[in-house]
């Protein structure tokens, strides 16, 4: 009976101890199934400065030799980010011997020293597809995009084509093409770099395009009727939301947003994203890079490289050469930040009216840090889907006022008629204009 | 010690049979929250001819007075669609007493008699939002949606936004706009039936648009070169994909699809709309319109009415009103049934080429029946989604050549590059004319 229970007692331990390993194997699985890209989105634009999971690299040679290149780099009073030596960074983290790959640096394409001659030629050739379609107002692309996966978390599929539609709607009265990209072009920029090679493929593309305007999934539009100060610009090459003292002075990560901007069809832009892009292969490089960044720039967390922090030093770093081209608006919400928005809609409702496109009657709403495809984001998840909701129907009813409904609250996905059925429909009251707007009117000459 | 046991056999069976009965309220409380027009839904496309579930109406004494009505109206000569009584129709089930509601029969809104005559002023009033945008190339709306609900299978709603993502990619290239409806206008005409409140209402809001392209949420484009034959349908009014012999010899439900189709903003539109709406309210009168229409029609199950079916209905009934200004489209696939298409896509990559739109490169795949965002489709759901995914990859693979990429296959999410970046990127070879479409060129006037 002992030597029984012995047995027994043997056997249930050999089971316990492999029940305990395969649970050991199980979560290593899962807790390594977090992507390094996304524990970096989470963190790029957390506010509070909480931290990302630190990875171990013996780092110190590097960030010497990184130090001593920008500091030789300040002695040679060039300032050229491109000094930014990417072939010492590679270096074997076992026998800590330089391994550099000089054959392949990063690029993002050959280089094009002529697209402003290039462009300019095909635009003369092709009158019938002009980078301007009225007066003031230039031929604009908006450009935006996910992954072609289902999202891990199955709600974050239907928050993005809630997005889409009103990405849609907005476009749609604005005169605006909507590009939905789904391909990742470039495996070594996977993440928020992969716009980078898509953009410069669209430009190059499409020379009838005279502005790209990037837009994050995760931004909706706010105000229907704003029409974007195309005027404003005309002297600038690249457009976003931010400060100068923000970026200049304070070399804030925050001072400005790569969320949604403008970029020009022209050479000038081509140059920037070539400069844009050295930080972004992801591996090593992109994980040193976040260190300097990290170092470098205020307040920004530990995480790898992302396209917003390297945008802001860039800036820092050769402001002479890029600065004057660079409009870092904030009269409105080109980017708004929704946690401070998002709570203050009835009252926008109660005092305003959409046309503002500012703190009144924001432009964008964007959802930074929410996540809601992935599984963690920096916000709780119930907070951030139910504010999405309302920022849906916060612009939603902007369009379902044209045709006499509006949602039954901004929680609410129902719609009730605020107007009649009128057997003289041309005769309702469009009162935002935005039925037959004038933004959206172009001059067709007489078909041949 | 035989009390204690006792005692314990009472209570476990007190609790078995809460458990039981909580069983029971849960599994009733499951099935009952099926909805009853995806259930209809479910079997309108059913081309095996399965039966929806059946509904226990006494319809003897209904359809009694529905024959005689038809009889009626065959006697005077009059085949008016119009005949049929809604009102005789509206019966208390129990009582078998008539309770018509004669004061508010359905209507889609206030008759409009002038709309032409409204419609040619305004157009002549606003020469800024011309109807026809090109020479032979009218100013279409494409009209699509689905619910403001997330779907109940999870994946659901990532097929809708690639879905949305193919048609905006095709209305990209073609000069088409498109409004994406998630608001439900009138509860009364919930499920299918919604498309027409909504058509009407955006027809009247918009004189501008001469066509309205009407597309379900489950059909996608996979010819991006072909641009619809619109001089073939200057003198219609309604353009669907079909066989006359189908739908007025043989009466056949699937005769023609309103999965697709076009609709010319002028009176007889909104006159067909208004005829057309009677068997939609839901309730007893969809019940019972569709008891008419599976009587009525050649192989139809048995389900409510679907505005597909009462189309075909309308089309045999009235065919002398209509008949004349309605195109049944066979030439190319304006709608593809998916079943005979999808399984080719290799055959057709291999023998032709984007731009024919017919069975050799069917403009549109018709994911009938597969009912991605529901629970019950009335295929494999994973033969759904797989061949919707080809079906996207193949249309998406014309969008990808235009910048040197393709799928690595059409099962695959990947892209893999054919085409070198270059230093002239305006030589490039662009196959298929899609990156400059002479259909989407447009002559803009000079901006005063």
């Amino acid at each position: 009976m002992s030597d029984q229970c012995s047995r027994l007692r043997r056997s249930r331990t050999k089971i316990t101890v492999l029940c305990l390993l395969i649970t050991v194997i199980v979560l290593h699985g899962t807790f390594n199934r977090v992507n390094p890209d996304s524990a970096a989105e989470e963190n790029r634009n957390h506010h509070a400065g909480a931290e990302a999971p630190r990875k171990r690299v013996d780092t110190r040679r590097l960030l010497e030799e990184a130090q001593n290149d920008s500091a030789q780099a300040d002695n040679n009073n060039d300032k050229s980010y491109a000094e930014f030596d990417i072939a010492k960074i590679l270096v074997d983290e076992e026998g800590g011997n330089e391994k550099p790959d000089p054959n392949k640096p990063y690029s993002l394409g050959p280089k094009i020293s002529d697209w402003d001659q290039q462009r300019s030629e095909w635009l003369t050739n092709n009158p019938n597809f002009p980078n301007f379609i009225g007066p003031n107002k230039p031929r604009v692309l908006l450009v935006t995009g996910s992954s072609p996966k289902p999202c891990e978390n199955p709600v974050g599929d239907h928050y993005l084509l809630k997005s889409i539609k009103n990405k849609i709607d907005y476009c749609r009265l604005h005169g605006i093409e909507i590009f939905y990209n789904m391909a990742l072009l470039d495996a070594e920029m996977a993440g928020f770099w992969a716009k980078l090679p898509l953009i410069r493929k669209l430009l190059l593309s499409h020379p009838e395009i005279e502005f790209l305007w990037w837009m994050d999934s995760d931004a909706m539009f706010t105000d229907m009727a704003y029409e974007l100060p195309w005027e404003r610009y005309k002297d600038s090459n690249l457009v976003m939301h931010g400060w100068n003292e923000m970026v200049y002075n304070d070399k804030n990560w925050i001072g400005l947003n790569t969320g949604s901007f403008l970029l020009r069809n022209c050479q000038w832009s081509l140059d920037l994203l070539d400069a844009w892009a050295p930080m972004g292969p992801k591996g090593k490089i992109r994980e040193e890079a976040g260190k300097i960044l990290t170092r470098e720039l205020k307040g920004r967390p530990v995480f790898e490289a992302d396209d917003q922090s390297a945008m802001v030093y860039l800036l820092v770093k050769e402001r002479e050469k890029w600065g004057e081209k660079v409009y870092l608006e904030n009269a409105y919400y080109l980017h708004g930040y929704w946690g401070i928005l998002v709570d203050r809609y009835e009252e926008m409702i109660e005092n305003y009216h959409p046309g503002l496109g500012d703190h009144r009657w924001p432009l964008v709403t964007h959802f930074v840090g929410c996540k809601p495809c992935g599984k963690f984001g920096d916000y709780s998840v119930e907070r951030c889907l139910k504010q999405m909701d309302r920022a849906f129907n916060f612009g939603d009813n902007q369009i379902l006022q044209m045709y006499g409904f509006t949602h039954k609250s901004l929680a609410s996905r129902r719609v009730k008629r605020v107007r009649n059925e009128t057997g003289n429909p041309l005769e309702v009251q469009d009162k935002l204009g935005l039925l037959h707007p004038s933004f959206k009117a172009v001059k067709i000459s007489d078909s041949s």
